[in-house]
């Protein structure tokens, strides 16, 4: 139950800095790796001589050579070369769709000829030297959709993150979920709250007084595939909340890129995108950290939930108003996904 | 291949001191956990609202919260309370029959409405003073029959258990079994024989020579679902025997409880009751991780021999007369199940 | 897809000395050890009595005792004795033809009676002091005939061992290959290039130059059911290669006994026997060691082989002529199964 045409996150360029990545994306097996002028290439893990794994080989002078044989692979899934070969009649393996944007490696795992460019998330702060972003990957096995229903909708925070962002009010605040064609925006404003220790640390770390009243906001935006990206911050109390001016507060992007393995794990891209106090690496290696704790929790509620899943597979599950975000986020994906098999009946479902 | 309508030992009182407990005890994914007055409650594992699993929230004054959206979990499995929440309309979820007993938290995995308290196995060394009682849980990689097969013979301490409880007087000394109602007695009684290291050390513990003839006996009981308690002791030869004064016999109660977890795992509640020197600890301690030691080795067999039998389904195996006290156990469950199944036909095979 | 009817290395005598051994053979659970006069003895893992694993038995006065109930076993896999039990109609056990030969322990997975040690492969480098032996044992997950492809086209050095015994002239020398009846042979001659380390070690080891050019050979031999000795050596170049007299060349063997375990996984018996310097122990084991870390690196190719076989299980893989070798292996295990198969309908094919 994945979109195959989308960009997805696939990995980060310092994991193929050294060494091609085997990684599995969609059910697609793919090896990532600097191709010619150092260019992203994506491709079949699997070379057309004997099946060997062509994320075990070597990038030499931009072209993918096997480790097993020394099958030379274009970028295109073309046989360039094998040394005592003649390999124009080899068949061709597939190529994906990948590009480098925003310092992630970006994978389009469906049809090739649909896939542009353009369409990837477009993200702001990547760009923007008044931003600062850090972040990490983690390995859940859990379906991608449960990590949607928990990003979009941070009731959770209270319970699951007790001791760093959780607060009692966020339970008491209703939220306002909201459809915007094939977005979702899910946003929960509280006022004149005492900030909890995550928040503390960043107003701090803004050089703002972290013991006083403040306003806080959450607002989460689903956008296909599978972003979410979450606008989070305190203001002091009063001066205008979400939209004080900077010097009153602190504003960060939660970013979330969930990225299917197959139909019951994902890799999960986390990171907080910040437009305070940017070039303090001190406080952003800080951030990473907090964050780190944060998304490990998630990740042992959910696998333990996914397994819930699997024991209890035809059991109907409650859809509240708080699970508005990920109810509706969710029924896009439906949408799209079957417009996407209207499109190709021939595609088979993603192997588990 | 389980009685699902009986009571069965879960956990010990000190697994749920600190937080909830999930285990799967007959198939059945639970949630044991202390609720109002400090009373036992065991639920099903999975939270009505999005099947996360209970076991991962807290107990907050009497009632079990779940770790993911807060919603409060009444013990009878409807849902009491949830932030922002009308919970009327929340499905049931499935709340099992438990009473903390005898130092232990048993559960009824069946049809609640047959679940009485008064069938619970009595144990009489549990709440006597002379009495003194050691034990430890050992997760097993094994159908639980193969566990009463092994402990309705104790043949096999020649063998399994060579360096403490074994001798060769056990082989050559021949059982009597029989069935009396629902329970099965196999019993062997060895006269003027020398003590193995085990029982040296519990003569010891008894201020009784330990370099002498003993009259040594072993008397082990069935009681469905899978309850075995063995009656074991050495009393200076002549004396007497199992009917020696006490001052002239060691003689204890090995406790067993074996709790399915699967048709091919099971918990294994083991234990030693004594009423020889009741309050000192040192020599509980010690008898403790004897023991530890002893069904560590069953372990290894077992679990060796239950892939051998998942290797080889459709091997029949022969049951000699030493094997008489498994089989005659294992009838009578045959039995029980024909009714369970008779009574309930709509009943499902347990999951694997 | 493995012969039955064959003499496979089973074990090597040391994994014998202590304590019978438990392996799984061409799908069949053995059991080896010594039983009397020292004999080696092979038997089903699976006691008649209750279907412990006699693996985890003891060997009394050449007889194997099983460690449960001390059940008596002939190495004719008929009960001999057990404790208080008439043991004549007990179902016998499989026993399976085994030799200890050459340094090895063979085992017959197959029809008995067609076992003749006289077909053992010979091996004449272990019965002649001028040779000295050296090897290890790696458990690999991957399908036995990826190993015959792997040794049977040595132009993967190049790439997998690129830093011990590849070098670029084995990819740009072809290979002749010929079947002569069930043998394969693969040869390779490279004349006048300089020695990897590999070969410079061991030319020092033979107190010859290692800094000069050589003629190298690789000669590949192929025999049912999977065994696989390579000719290797080096001679100071222009010394006759090959054929060049032994104070200006060392020359070994490769011994590779590959031995089914399941279809997907495999024992794989690695080593090198040397006619040169064979006293010298010291050389013996740097010489082990370097080709510990040359197979430990066809072992993370094969496995990453046979996952991506597993993933694509329809696609076709290409047979170039440096595959040849393979092929033609293949194609004699082919015929020789579909003979296997004619002769005995009812066999079943071996559990993965």
């Amino acid at each position: 139950m994945f979109l195959k045409n989308a960009w997805y996150v696939a990995c980060t360029p310092d994991e193929i800095d050294e060494k091609p990545l085997g990684r599995t994306i969609c059910g697609e097996k793919i090896v990532f790796y600097r191709g010619a002028g150092n260019q992203v290439a994506a491709l079949e893990d699997f070379c057309p001589h004997r099946g060997a794994a062509l994320s075990l080989g070597e990038v030499c002078e931009g072209q993918l050579v096997c480790g097993y044989h020394g099958l030379v692979m274009g970028c295109d899934g073309k046989t360039v070369a094998m040394p005592g070969q003649r390999v124009g009649g080899f068949p061709k393996i597939r190529a994906y769709p990948a590009v480098e944007r925003y310092g992630f490696i970006w994978v389009w795992p469906g049809e090739a000829a649909q896939a542009d460019p353009a369409k990837i998330h477009h993200l702001e702060w990547a760009e923007n030297p008044e931003w600062a972003y850090g972040g990490g990957l983690y390995h859940i096995q859990c379906d991608y959709r449960l990590m949607i229903d928990n990003l979009m909708d941070l009731t959770h925070e209270t319970y699951v993150h007790a001791t760093s962002i959780g607060q009692k009010e966020i339970d008491e605040t209703p939220v306002t979920t909201k459809t915007v064609g094939e977005s979702v925006v899910t946003s929960r404003f509280m006022n004149n709250v005492m900030p909890p220790p995550f928040w503390r640390a960043n107003l701090r770390g803004n050089h703002l007084a972290d013991d006083v009243p403040v306003d806080r906001w959450q607002v989460c935006h689903f956008t296909p595939p599978s972003h979410i990206m979450i606008e989070v911050g305190v203001a002091h109390a009063g001066k205008g909340g979400y939209d004080a001016d900077p010097k009153d507060k602190v504003y960060s992007i939660v970013v979330d890129f969930l990225t299917p393995e197959t139909e019951t794990s994902m890799w999960y891209f986390w990171g907080m995108a910040r437009n305070f106090n940017p070039k303090d690496k001190a406080l952003t290696a800080q951030i990473r950290e907090g964050q780190a704790k944060v998304f490990a929790e998630d990740m042992a509620v959910l696998e333990a939930q996914q397994r819930n899943l699997n024991r209890y597979p035809g059991r109907k599950l409650l859809m509240l108003n708080i699970d508005a975000g990920g109810v509706q986020s969710r029924r896009i994906l439906d949408r799209l996904l079957a417009q996407e098999q209207a499109a190709d009946p021939q595609q088979q479902p993603a192997l588990a």
